[in-house]
């Protein structure tokens, strides 16, 4: 195996069967695949196996076409199969509004090599961050959003996002909900950053919430962005101590190192094809 | 100074005033008192000044006499005092169910020296615990409640904290609620242990909702009982990570440790006169 | 599969080749074996390959079979093959001195049901825990060290554990060092837990040690013994920040939590067959 | 009290006295002082005292004119006195080499308003950073060093330093380590990073050492910069964990993001005036 050897990644999910795993390998190891690593998980209540399985393809055969044939093999053992070609990049767009703590922290992970994927584009309701976004040599696209227009902008959006061909959307602070319609017709991931540890402090103004309250901890809640606001398939959270010392300022301050780790953790394991959803929770291979 | 001079801890408050903490320091030092240590909140929203103070008292007068003088002191600037002797053990009773994680980590700290107090009593609506109790040298109180017996079996509670000069009671995973009417009669700090990070999944099986709404941390809440379930102020949180591979089982034992380290540092933080309570918050003097 | 299937855990490890993943399940897969879970790790600087796979055997076959058969099964593709039964539980001594909390945190939870295996013996250089010990209803045995009577007081040992068919020593806060003579001869597992985050402050009084330097955080380290005081292969290790504040006797406090907490998980690891060792160091399929 | 008022930080130590408290907050209170904070430790050990008290002037005094005084009554009661202009940004100028994590870090939280400081210089042995540096609109300045220019390179600094009247160095991953004669003439504070928990891993490479080691844990320390490499007193550290699957890569990017928080919650406390050095440990008033 060298490092040119193509790899592929499957997340396959499914009803349990007897001999999942066996039948997995077998069918890579006759294929001159050589497994790098494999993990699984069985919902022992609901039945369902779940696996992801990395490999390299050693006999020649392309990439592509391995990648075609797995998704016929899951069919033929009745089981979903999301497969990935390693070193594949997929496009990324960025949505933020004016707060720029997660819009610098994400771009410099990306610059620095830490996420296998194109930043494309970074869409925005404001026009704050246009020379920073510039500066990084990332295109910037402001569309204001009312809620008048919020149609409209997120008809924008979409043109946008089908036109460069973009695979996942990350809301970095974006204050703006996006609508079911919005989800519906775009159809592929968005990950959101919310700052509290749902399902507490759902909603606006979560750290107000948690001052009014008293909790001794904060925290941020990175998940899929559904219909239903802050209640998407959690993928990560965290939490910091906080003391009766601090006001809302310290709060917001503290926050933000929270929601840039748990957001940038998110996005990490999703780049790497580490995460299945089902039943509105996540799997998530680490 | 020495190890045998008495000490006074004061936990002042009351209305924001320019010179609190001369006027205090002063005091202490015109009586031969010795600051050992002292720290101060403000909460700049309500205007109300915290402090927690600790001397020695150094020219001969005795605790219960500075103790009384403090107080009168404190009514002079307007703010309200508790003043404890250093050393002087407060009575303890532990409330238990059938669950006893907490019940022997909490005697275990007690036995090893860790907490300044007397445990009393223990007191449980079922009989499991009362050789370990018994065995820990312990006297063990039987009281079972149902929907039925509650208020009478909450009438000999009472009875037997009154009779035992109890001034703490610490709900080790007590599964019963308190009613208002005990907690109003007792009027006495109550402390419990909730398994989630509150406000989220208050109420019951905690463990079970977090696994459905698929978090990936769970915690332990320590917060003062009030009438209000779950509601009480909160004193100590803390949370571990989760995975998908957990399941309700996992959690439960996962948790076990969290309530124990939340609970025993709550009841720390309570016996050294370290937390103050105020609009159903507290201020910990940590 | 039902709870009474008998089920195998085997921890394979050797040289690394392609299709391992597939020989190992298709293997089990055709003995109507069902796995439950397999986890794997490559070196690839030394080009080892280790797996830790759980399977249920729902052939009829008997588990002594299977283990026998799998082990075989290892020899011929050149792998070291650890297999243990599920269910079976190993026998364990717990080797402590006059300090308790390890000692009641592990017998609390091997009653607590959290640990498979036989907790049949404490060994101890003192008196100090024999009540404690036989209130528990385990045997306990004072085996006094000095410097002269160590080679000696070791036979005693050493005969100890194997009149009780001992499979793992956990030595829970036991101050003596245990000679490579002990070690070679007893030639089975031995846990021991250093209160500090090796390789800081190995030897004596490690929180001595954190004091004078001024560390900002205090740990605990879990390993396996070897001849090599404090350098044996780490299992776990855990951290708590401390601050300026704390005295070493704070630190020894706070401490005990931290020793409690690494060695528990330690063990659980070691009882669940989730532990390989190879060139000083630790694989924890987790 | 308005925000425009005056308010000063001193930092005061010195040997243990009865009235210690007292006597400083009757000093700020007779002139019309009002303490916002205040807070003291005592090494009981070495008979030492320590306070940060925080106070607003609220009776027409020049903050430059209290602050004299203040100095004047700290040496009439025999202790040393620091003592800071509340809002009196000090310069301070970062050393970088190629690595730009903590560089972008410490800058972004610093145009966010975090830091109450002049970032005015950026000082590096390598162009690398020159342009992100004059993007952000600091000045950079090159000064390579090898064995040989290493002298020479030092007095240039020295002089950039001193023409920028800078107040504070923070060493964001500068991989060159600074003479003696460096330290002892430029005579103010330095922190620096070091990637480990210090003193584990002292010196070159800590990740490799981790590595080796087995380690399930890598940290990250903050410390003043002294003659003696990585002995310096450590102001804070924190921890990751590990496991057996992190190759050094793995450690190196885990890492950045300690080495980030932990250097910026130390610069923070620093320039809150929050730090107080004595026998090469730090206390902290957080």
């Amino acid at each position: 195996m060298t490092s040119d050897t193509p790899k592929l990644i499957a997340l396959l999910s499914g009803p349990d069967q007897r001999g999942l795993v066996a039948k997995v390998s077998n069918w890579i190891f006759e294929r001159d695949g050589n497994i790098i690593h494999a993990d699984q998980h069985r919902d022992h209540e609901e039945g369902v196996f779940f696996q992801r399985v990395e490999w390299a393809i050693e006999g020649g055969r392309s990439a592509q076409e391995e990648k075609d044939a797995f998704r016929s093999f899951g069919d033929s053992i009745g089981m979903r199969a999301h497969v990935a070609i390693a070193g594949k990049k997929p496009n990324v767009a960025l949505f933020v509004s004016k707060s720029d703590h997660c819009f610098h922290d994400i771009i410099l992970r990306w610059k620095a090599g830490d996420y296998p994927c194109d930043l494309k584009l970074v869409i925005s309701n404001h026009e704050t961050l246009r020379e920073a976004s510039e500066q990084y040599g990332i295109p910037f696209e402001c569309i204001p959003v009312t809620k008048e227009s919020k149609s409209e902008a997120e008809a924008k959006q979409l043109a946008l996002l089908n036109g460069n061909e973009i695979d996942l959307v990350i809301m970095a602070r974006y204050m703006q909900v996006l609508s079911s319609i919005f989800l519906d017709t775009w159809g592929k991931p968005v990950i959101n950053i919310h700052h509290s540890f749902l399902p507490a402090f759902a909603g606006a103004k979560p750290y107000h919430q948690a001052h009014k309250k008293g909790v001794k901890l904060i925290g941020a809640t990175a998940h899929y962005a559904t219909a239903d606001l802050d209640q998407g398939p959690i993928i990560h959270q965290a939490v910091t101590q906080i003391t009766h010392g601090n006001s809302v300022k310290d709060l917001v301050r503290k926050g933000r190192d929270l929601e840039k780790l748990t957001l940038a953790q998110a996005v990490s394991w999703h780049l790497e094809n580490r995460i299945l959803v089902y039943e509105n929770k996540t799997v998530v291979f680490d």
